[in-house]
């Protein structure tokens, strides 16, 4: 078993910038103009897998033993961990197992299935994906990947901020970024231990915003209405990512789906990317003026472009909801 | 007045990179996957204005004298040469007037005047753009910049072919590249001489393909129908551009409008970028199997990413005509 540490740290952080590099994409720093200021896109939307999520799993596969990797994984994701989880097991000749919500986008269950990994849905209304999770790993002795709640997912998302960094030569005032169980953001918080880190989540969905106002671990309410952002759309942050925001000061931020729509439009528009809602979640907080404070040469974060078409046509028309 | 030299050169491709550093984007190049082997698309969609039209642009307005930046310079073009001109303009402080056909994409022309330049429309069927450019170049002095039938303007647009090499670390076996007037085609075989360059036009207008066969220039013929291409939708190509690729015993292709959205919707689903129909061309040609011979490495070039989203959002419903 990989060793059990307590806390993902820089460390840990710049040793899988080492570990992963040649496995992903050094996705581009784009910039882009907003009230005169310069501003830089960091577009993992290009990466492989079209998120982020590619990094933390291969950051994490690359770390098991022979014996674990005969065991084959296993993981739970609403579509782009579970991409990324794919993407690596077939490289590393990995058995994948992954369980999703029968909801998931098509396009991310169909990218998913074509890596060659086993697709188990569930009902992310009536059963337990962890309890699913459990189960496949117990019968099978598969090792469960978890998409944030992991030492070694949260360093490899961090490598987006030492590419951050090593693009720009500096670390940038502000960096935002889209937020679900907040493996991103704070492993690109320990990537840069000088930037205002801002994690971005849905509307009702905001439970690290509201964790980390109170101090201590707050989960989704019961009553939370279903986001477009389903790539954010997670139920309770991890102790990993909580605590290292929470010991930075860190305070959060929630949009809406329409400005998340919005900003959709202006990467289209402006940037030529094909972002998905959930990716577009920090540069919405942005364009929507609910950040205070972006100063030139800030970095907004796109962390995903799995969508499907016929939606997306609809946020071009003007017609999605 | 600038040295008015006979034909471009490997060395004015190399001098022009390191003129323009910092000026533009280094765009990606992006791997994808196609039949088992892993090509390279390189994404010029995601130079700033939307296509690689910014380098040839600011090659040319870093080597006007100060005396003829005081008079301004007057482009015509479809879209993208415009808006690459008006952007480098604006940013050395240079006034400028462009020359669009009023059919030009409404996009293309909103952002050519955000830049702040004068927008001169006529009618692509019943005018000469190239007579309306000449009167306002002799009433104003204003230094006409063509779009391709000029030395600078061929050596910049060939710094993307630069940058392939340097981000590959060789010359790749195959660059398949869009091709309207030729200055990208003939910039990218300049910089890499040791890469077989297959330019890729739209069906009808393929004449550059036609002319490379018989040996000398041949004009579209009064008959072409209309193209969804229209950024490569270029009435003759110039004796520079066609020079240098008759010198390399270059082969020409053509792909269909429906080609070119199915290629648009490939870079969607498979790379995450919004690329126009002619900036789509070179993949096209690629994907319905017209280029022979594709090995493993080969380049892609992804010329432009300016298109109206309404017609964008058809595109991928499949309702493009």
């Amino acid at each position: 078993m990989t060793e059990n540490r307590e806390a993902p740290t820089r460390e840990g952080v710049e040793a899988a910038a080492r570990r992963i590099a040649g496995w992903v994409t050094r996705t581009p720093l784009l910039p882009f103009e907003w009230r005169g200021r310069r501003l830089w896109a960091k577009a993992e939307c290009l990466q492989q897998g079209g998120a982020f999520k590619l990094r933390g799993a291969t950051n994490r596969l690359l770390q098991l033993t022979d014996a674990e990797k005969r065991h084959g994984v296993v993981a739970f994701s609403s579509g782009n961990h579970a991409r990324g989880v794919a993407i690596a097991a077939r490289r590393l000749g990995i058995a994948a197992t992954i369980v999703m919500p029968s909801d998931a986008p098509v396009v991310k269950r169909e990218a998913t299935a074509a890596e060659g990994a086993a697709i188990v849905l569930y009902d992310r209304m009536n059963e337990d994906r962890i309890a699913i999770a459990g189960r496949i790993s117990q019968e099978t002795g598969a090792i469960v990947v978890p998409s944030f709640d992991d030492v070694d997912i949260v360093e490899g998302q961090g490598t987006v901020g030492i590419e951050i960094g090593e693009q720009l030569g500096r670390e940038p005032p502000l960096v935002v970024v889209p937020c679900g169980g907040g493996g991103l953001s704070s492993g690109i918080a320990l990537a840069l231990p000088g930037s205002r880190v801002v994690p971005v989540e849905p509307a009702a969905w905001d439970d690290m915003a509201r964790s980390l106002e109170r101090g201590e671990i707050v989960p989704v309410g019961a009553d939370a209405p279903p986001t477009r952002l389903d790539a954010l759309q997670t139920p309770v942050v991890s102790p990993y990512t909580f605590g290292v925001l929470h010991a930075r000061g860190v305070r959060g931020l929630a949009v809406s789906d329409v400005e998340a729509f919005a900003a959709m439009r202006f990467a289209f528009d402006s940037l030529r990317l094909v972002v998905e809602p959930g990716g577009a979640a920090a540069l919405a907080a942005v364009l929507a003026d609910k950040v205070a404070d972006v100063p030139e040469g800030s970095v907004v974060v796109l962390s995903g472009g799995n969508v499907d078409p016929g939606f997306y046509a609809s946020v071009l028309n003007g017609s999605a909801a």
